[in-house]
């Protein structure tokens, strides 16, 4: 479906982390890397423009990019569906392709809609590339790649001893099917997956994981604790039965922490729900990552944009 | 009403193409060209700020102004009226006089109001150059511009023997008025303007043109076809009686086009109604030149706010 | 409560002027007026970031601060809460967290409650400056400062020999407060606040200043006269009986001023409600200082992010 990858191995475009190949990945988190110690790279993308294409608003991933475009000396311009012609019935391919011909490369796209930017991706001329800043529940590449990168600054690059944990709504999130991905392209030890029945996916979407609802004996010994949002809209749609049973059953205490492995860590893609899927007390602890995460979106988002652009 | 320009022809507004003498017009095209081309200007407006101050939303207009700016090195402002203190009944004058005071050099304005953005003009102080981009029904100067450089592109400098075609709601269309004004003094040979009645000016707008309400033979051996949005509350307004009416007498189709000259173009200032006033296939078809008009849109305004700014 | 400035006098963040040292403020004044002067500073805090944080609405604000932080060479992010995940639920705290881990160093905040900026500094990072641009009825540093370096170059830096009057809603008014604090630093001679009673407020925030609801009896010799914004939510609350009737006995009006100083100036933070606090013949009149006011609100700022960033 997406060709994101040519057959000399270069990365046209970055949709999604779903068969991208371990020495792809790889070097993309060595380059971020570099750009978490502070490379300087002011020049890389002087002169070229990167446009924010978002039809479902975030401002916070925006932010991100955009702190990694200014950082490689980019041009950037912003376009949000809510103040634009598509409220008078321009099609999302249309918008690209005009944004396209006033000589932007490089475009961060979020879509509501699963698969929409891989086709978006299929209809931008051959100079320009699309990353996928989160489409539907189906990816959000740049995330699971910084949450790569944070686990293997914590755990180090060896992910075949560890046994990594995801708690939440997987459902729904295109976090966790990034992180999945990615987890199993590095070879992660055990990967084990946690949450109500109601949050799980069918199918193939946890092939190989363990499975469980019972979160105190998911922590049991795990290296890496990766916390989910939970939507508030999931209450309404009658899958969670009240944030107060949420919390108790899959809300990460710091009493709950202590089944983990002794410096074991904790990641959370925010925005938190403070008191319902985390509590402040882990969330400002010592083995919480979840600022480093935010760090590591703009060097990863860095790696993404110079290796796509440059 | 409007002094855009000086004794000595100098530029100090763009405001309207009405009156634009030819030397000024076609020097603004030629360096426009030199942009379309590729020419580096980064330097050319360093340290001088910009401001896109929209009291009418438009995403696109402005971004194409932004790229336009940011590849001529300027610093850019952006103010809109929704999320300003219009809203606190501050007027359109003293916040141009505000930003003005803040050392901005460059104005892009967009008005809903006929005749504001010349108002405004008016006010400013002598260092400061107001650029009109879209005001009422009146004028949008730079879209006719870019669409006189594609014209010019595609059939060469010398309009007197080629015939051209507007075709829509010309009535509210200030992209219109400012396509007439300026295919009027690069000396269109034959201008044709084809629409239902309820959608055509009356007075001297269309004097000199030959108005017809039949698509069919409007379009006989014409060279470019210049196609108009349809804005949708013409419906609501009466003045259209449904989209596939409208469609059928003045939509735009391969089997249409036919009546054309064999190599005639087609433009539309976009956002396009796919299906409305023209069809996939001829939007997307090799004869249009949509695309091609949004890459010299920056390309124009480039060369209005360097003619204007340095 | 607010420790802005460190045992050795040096600023860490800007949050109020209640307590700064004359000779802080001197600087950042004299600072202020290099810049005003046109001193050329680009590369002073180049690769450096900023963030415009908005809890509360304000484009004149926002881009008087973006224009210094452009002066400057920063890179500048804009954040506002309408648009922001703070409808997801995150904290102001998480959001000054998230976007400090993103690589900014300056943060603009402007907040609805009173305080909050402050205790965001407390939360920030030893390497990170907030300034606030606004906190409830509190304070707005920077609005002061601009004021008193709009009064100096007036009036000269000897403030001692000088009467100087506020007139309006001082009770609801940050602006009116950072101004007292400053002025009393700068050793101003007299200070005269007017209004009516419902608009003035209660404890020490006017200790030391002649009070009085007689606006023709305070403009009496005056050199300066500062008048302030009639919220019109004001009139909702009862507070003012009618537009009228406030510009009856409120309003400064060229007839009015005449009570004043000859060479007395009129100053305003905008934005104007013409015809209610002030008419159009004094707002455009001779001795307006309020352009003046707004070009010198760009200098303090870089100022201000200067001595804080460098």
């Amino acid at each position: 479906m997406t060709d994101q990858i040519d057959a000399e191995g270069r990365l046209h475009h970055l949709l999604t982390l779903d068969g991208l190949p371990r020495d792809v990945l790889s070097r993309l988190l060595d380059r971020a890397q570099a750009f978490a110690d502070g490379e300087d790279a002011r020049g890389a993308l002087a002169g070229k423009a990167v446009c924010t294409l978002f039809f479902e608003p975030s401002t916070r991933t925006r932010l991100s990019f955009q702190r990694a475009a200014q950082r490689l000396g980019a041009d950037i311009l912003n376009f949000e569906a809510a103040s634009s012609s598509t409220t008078k019935g321009e099609t999302a391919r249309d918008t690209l392709k005009n944004i396209e011909a006033m000589g932007v490369q490089g475009f961060i796209v979020r879509h509501f809609a699963d698969g929409a930017v891989a086709e978006l991706a299929a209809a931008a001329n051959e100079g320009a590339a699309l990353v996928n800043a989160g489409d539907g529940r189906s990816a959000h590449p740049t995330q699971g790649l910084l949450d790569m990168l944070t686990l293997r600054q914590a755990l180090g690059a060896d992910f075949s001893t560890r046994t990594f944990l995801i708690v939440g709504d997987v459902k729904h999130s295109r976090v966790a099917r990034s992180d999945l991905h990615a987890l199993r392209t590095l070879g992660a030890g055990t990967i084990r997956v946690c949450g109500p029945a109601s949050l799980l996916p069918d199918g193939g979407t946890l092939s190989g994981c363990e499975v469980t609802q019972d979160f105190d004996a998911a922590l049991d010994g795990v290296d890496a604790v990766m916390m989910l949002r939970l939507q508030r809209e999931r209450m309404v749609e009658g899958l969670v039965s009240s944030l107060d049973d949420y919390h108790r059953d899959y809300g990460l205490t710091a009493a709950r922490l202590q089944h983990a492995a002794t410096d074991a860590v904790v990641l959370h893609p925010g925005p938190m729900n403070r008191g319902v899927e985390i509590t402040d007390e882990v969330a400002d602890g010592a083995r919480s990552l979840i600022l480093r995460q935010v760090a590591n979106g703009v060097a990863v988002r860095m790696a993404v944009l110079e290796t796509l652009l440059r």
